[in-house]
């Protein structure tokens, strides 16, 4: 199967879905990364590209995409859409995950809306959530606790980004440990991610 | 795998789930149905058990389980909640299907709201739809084009009911297919059955 | 009394609302259509305009808009507001139609928020419903099976669309069809279209 | 045409719905109205009766019915449900005013939800709002500048509940005009009242 | 200041509002403390009783009311609100703090809906969360850092129910934990309590 | 405290938060005000400018801030929330009003959603309400009580749009002072105006 994770920067996709794609990835699924921006505003560019294939790599990740965009310009309008479509094109995939509709970043907004627009012949989209989304009640959840401290080391990669969580003394990892507790128990597991999907065909 | 599906009245679930139930039967699955009134408002109790039997035989289900509570009269209550755990702890489910919260009809909400806390220990709870719901806005879709013809069938085997839509002029079976096709569109697919997770634990 | 409904491409418009067109305009009501975009990634524009202009004579339609904006790159901006400002200015309407707002095409995105803003003074605006529009819970019912006939003409007439469905085996007169069924049992009729009210003045 | 509107208690009609009704009555409708209980928890019962009898004659009320039920005491459930088909089957009403579903008080709660399934059959039901309503965003506005004084007089006529606003300074006559020129400029009237549309089947 | 917090089971206020309740009490507000049952179900009743009445003093709460119902059991009736309602009347709080009305457990929902009817003179009511809560989307954040570990130490003392997660191998102090970083870092602290206002009458 | 209210034209501002802002500046808090276009649209922008710094002067304002946009051309987009943010870090803000996400008219869409972006560090951040707002569900209130003649006047400072409310016969001071009467019964006072927070990290 093949599987495609949408991020507006990178680091977005491994928090949000990190955990699942190392599931699919290590069961013998193909996993692809679309990141539409190199991350430029939060760190330089070169570093978090180098950081993300790193972790590409440690994911077992197929391929990794990049849209080009520039981050924090990220519009949702035909240019992303078609680059989206590329992406999905060139991939296949059954399952797509996308950032969410509201969130406080004008990137993910964009990603997520542009990605509903791109992704409407798949069978299944899903969206995951990073620490600046809101209004996300998850009702599908992955149970991560054999992966977690992989998820985690995914975090690791991105070493730019582990402290700019906005709030003192919180690194990424610690956000992603609760956020896994925390999505766990409403799943009824210890560690889990939780989604919220657009839409799912099931196969019986 | 086994699985629970619970309506309020004979023939509630095979309009919403009668699809996705004939598909797991028919790959091996255990599927038993929990009924929690007889249906006495609608038509003679006798008649309408013996079709909900008829139907639960056609579509393969392991056991048909009645909770004995009087048609319209339904209440969220510890009552009708201990009555589901029962059923729960005896068929041991890995997925429950429920009538939806927002439904004109009082049964179909008393039997969601208390089919929510009954099975809290539950990794999958899925919500189906009937005429009288609303606010339904569903995300998982299951492809029914191979069962159509037999989920008919099972609306027809609950005989007194077949002509009992509000509407005059409409049958149940022409019901059921427009919605087969109205969620069949949506989910990308000539026919569907539409279902909103309450919880869904994937398993990858 | 004047009508005004504004689609962001040939058909959506009777897709939506082609049967309470029919039923205003065969009772005298003038009706207007504004298209805003001529579907040119669709199929040739100039085969999706001629479709469009028999559609509109069939309804009966006083008169036809084209916005001329380009197929998939609506954008709610002032640019668009004026347009369609332009055509209310023209028509003084008393009913306005209008794409919903969360849909998973883009140019039905932007044509429903725009159209929010530029009917900021119009006393009564409604969204209609395609097949790619999603959380959409109708409270309005038109009855149309006196029309159901004739809105399927409508649909034939723009012919290069009959199959693109996105859904094997599906033709659009299938999805109009049991679309109308849908909604008719939820407004207790046999067939109907659904509207979900921005804002209605009723007289009394 | 026939219109019953259903209150939890008297003066819940009047605020909600008086000035529509007023309208109603004098083009010749036939207005009933269903109080559910005598609200004997904010006055003497045998004043809020004899109160509720003048506002219904000055109304043109066709007829005045009672739940007799108790002030506080409504619940959701069969009792409730039936006393209201009741008086739906006597006065054949095509179109229902109901308390919202919404609300802190919860007579108000119970009385809405009992009338959702007591109106199944009904083709136009809609919730009006009252001071202790909350999550109410109406659609449908209708303009009351006509008869504002005379749905003013209807409160006056409940004068023991003038004062009973639970704000120091405030009467019942300066809420309901806040209120109504509020919903004025959302409906774009200078007073207007407004609603929520369980369902509407609108004629063309 | 005077602040009630009601629970329907011993340990909801504690996990909900504990945070916020040990840095009321601690500035001097008279914090009161109502748990509507004993929680027989979960324990031996005199045990939690203890173990609430424990919690009360380590909380440094003024008062701790029992509501006498049944564990289980609770039904948002008159009965219910007079109960709130007398403890109100004798508290006179300015803030309450109740559970969420939606909540995978009935005592929960009951215990919601009808603190939203007894509290209807209260200038401000926060809900709070439970593991069991869904759907909640706090706006209102506390910053628990600096008693974090004291509130563990109330989960501590409901000794009976640390283990009770329904999850294997996670405690209630762990979920506690990471519900705190997840909420905190939606409010930009490092630990925080969620809150969702039904009302807030803010002083300036 | 420094205090930032951001609106789109002038005159959004005193409409929705000009109560509070008054009682803000009374009490000695530093008050800003950033207004993003000068209303080209609605007036000469020389008389809206002129009025904004009247009002601006009248509220106590410590500083009036200008965009520079374009009045109906605001966009979500990098141009907008940069300028948000400069102004942000110029006045060190605890609390931001913005305006809110649905509304009728572009700018304020625009506004909001830039808003939310910008002010993503800050711990207090409301939306506000004008007259094209809708779907609005305020749960903090402010008493405005004793300020409501005051912000009468900081809205007949802007004379050019007293008269411009879309409803023949209404001015802005009326519906002001209705829309403070309407949030007023629903905060239980008698004014207020009615806020919903995007966030709030509370002081204990």
């Amino acid at each position: 199967m093949n599987i495609l994770a949408i991020g507006a920067h990178p680091d977005d996709i491994e928090f949000g879905c990190g955990g699942a794609l190392l599931r699919y990835s290590r069961r013998g699924d193909n996993v692809y990364l679309l990141v539409l921006t190199s991350g430029g505003y939060g760190a330089d560019p070169f570093i978090r590209i180098k950081e993300q294939e790193d972790s590409a790599k440690f994911l077992g990740a197929k391929g990794l995409f990049w849209g080009g965009f520039k981050d924090t310009e990220l519009v949702d309008n035909r240019e992303l859409i078609l680059k989206i479509e590329e992406v999905v094109r060139k991939t296949k995939p059954e399952i797509v995950f996308l950032n969410y509709l509201d969130d406080i970043h004008q990137d993910h907004r964009a990603s997520a809306q542009a990605g509903v627009s791109a992704t409407r012949y798949i069978k299944e989209v899903l969206f995951y959530e990073v620490p600046t989304t809101f209004n996300f009640e998850p009702d599908i959840f992955v149970d991560i606790k054999d992966v977690l401290e992989d998820k985690l080391t995914l975090l690791k990669l991105h070493a730019s980004q582990v402290d700019k969580t906005r709030v003192e003394g919180l690194t990424i990892l610690e956000s992603a440990t609760a956020c896994a507790t925390f999505r766990g128990y409403q799943g009824r597991v210890k560690y889990a991610e939780g989604f919220k999907a657009l839409r799912i065909l099931r196969d019986i």
